[in-house]
């Protein structure tokens, strides 16, 4: 419970800290929160009800690592109300994480990033920074997703082409997705393991993506083809 | 702190109430709830644990509206845990909305409607009389669904053909999607901006509707085409 | 409040314990719990913030049973924060429900299997052994899950052909799916009411499924068709 906190900061009722938790000036805590050990709160960051920072997952027959793995919440960072940020986790400046959202651990997120209410991240992923993902998204682990990218509702991402679960094979081959920079995906779209979506492309509605979309182009159907070329001048901010 | 408390109200513990907020007869009340100012919970209102009735957003650099928008809860609403609704929000009689659902603000609910769990609703749209939103929805904003309609889980709307998000364009030119009465939208739907659903459509699961679809008519598939006929004598109540 | 607790069992803050509530040895129960009447936690349970179990919902007119249901969470399962488990569901041992999750009421579910974050499970279920059901699935009523079944995230069943809700047939022929052992579905699947899938078969991402599946065989597309056999050695744990 050893813990700093700067000044002018808001905190509502119950709330469980951890040890050597920073909270620095002008932060606002709602009611119910848990920030773990070595979490980080940056100045300006306002935390709503029933969220847990810092969240840790230990395995069964795992031990804890000998120093644990802090998990910081950006400057001016908005974290809404349910949601669960693992561990090892990092938030940019100005980026916000709408309701019931769970983002699990060793994710690095950009700064003026935002992840919309009900969306599921797996965990070891990066992502840029003016990045836009929808609510009720799946992120699957092992995703590189770059800035200026934005991903509608409802989309799903795979990593394990055998689906190995309870196999074999299990947790080996693992690969997400990569978008590079200003890729737009529509609504309802899935997207198979290691797809590599290219600068500026763009995904139709309800789309199946099972193989890399090249630079500038439109896909859509299922499986997804390239239908036209995708405006250049529309990704310049 | 300035609230009326109708008779046999039954309260939880951790109950937060903002300024001028009104609680009627026989509301019952569970732990962990927020209700914001100018919330209004009528008669025999049920509301969940970890529930937050009057969400206010106030985005950088705005202020406040001089005069707050209430938050209505109809009579014999039920609200199940760990939802959020946002204020100026009305939800009509009898309704009842699921667990972990999120509605935004200015969403009109009618009476005798649910809105399943874990559904988002972004905000801006009129919802009818006796409609059904299944669980794990997305209800994208500037939406109208008339009475009857009913949405089957896993449902996707959009309103920004552009995906202009970090763009020049962005936040014009949006349009929800409209539904007449008694529409049927099986699981798995993704919808364009500004479809209209004409009256007692049947939509086919995993369907990609682009366009209108005319009253009476079964769609189906990516995208959607008219297959046949619905039935006139299903609608009836 | 007439309950009893093993020995070596942790308790966090605000915990609201139903009557004849059992709570074995050895378990974990965070902040902000609520257990039901008749609750009974097995030994090494951990329980997670903000969940609630043996959610009892009561419908208007109606009066609850006389004995209640009670709710059985098995020896070493763990329930993550924000999930919500509704009376009369049994969890086997070494299971795992992830954050933010719904299972309601008479869903049975056997040991060491997982349900992911953001899934809802409508109710009256059987789940098997060594189940993955991963995050924000729909498991629609009256499905039966086979042992080792994988389900990939974004899922949807159904299980009313008429979409009768306010309708004369409401509630009327309803029929979920069944998988045999060894089934994989992969992300982002539709499945009509009624399917039946063959052991060892595998569906392919984005499908819709309209039929049977047979056994070890490929399906996929909308409607989904057989492509090829699924190869019968990799099912083997």
């Amino acid at each position: 419970m050893n813990h700093k906190t700067g000044r002018n900061v808001k905190l509502g009722k119950n709330i469980a800290i951890g040890s050597d938790v920073v909270i620095e000036d002008d932060v606002v805590l709602g009611n119910n929160i848990s920030l773990g050990d070595n979490a980080v709160i940056r100045k300006g960051a306002k935390i709503g009800d029933n969220v847990i920072i810092g969240y840790r997952e230990i395995k069964p027959g795992q031990d804890a690592p000998a120093k644990p793995l802090g998990t910081e919440i950006g400057d001016n960072v908005k974290i809404r109300s349910g949601s669960v940020i693992y561990w090892g986790t990092r938030i940019g400046s100005n980026s916000m994480v709408g309701h019931n959202t769970v983002i699990r651990e060793n994710i690095i997120i950009g700064h003026d990033t935002y992840v919309g209410s009900l969306t599921m991240m797996e965990g070891d992923t990066k992502i840029g920074n003016y990045v836009g993902i929808n609510a009720q998204c799946h992120i699957t682990k092992f995703c590189d997703i770059g800035d200026y990218t934005f991903i509608a509702p409802i989309f799903v991402g795979a990593n394990d082409q055998a689906m190995s679960y309870r196999r074999r094979a299990h947790g080996q081959n693992l690969v997400g997705f990569t978008t590079e920079k200003y890729v737009r995906i529509a609504i309802g779209v899935t997207v198979l393991p290691g797809v590599r979506f290219g600068e500026g492309c763009v995904v139709g509605a309800g789309s199946v993506v099972t193989r890399d979309v090249p630079p500038y182009k439109v896909v859509m159907g299922a499986p997804a083809r390239v239908v036209k070329d995708a405006p250049r001048e529309e990704v310049v901010r």
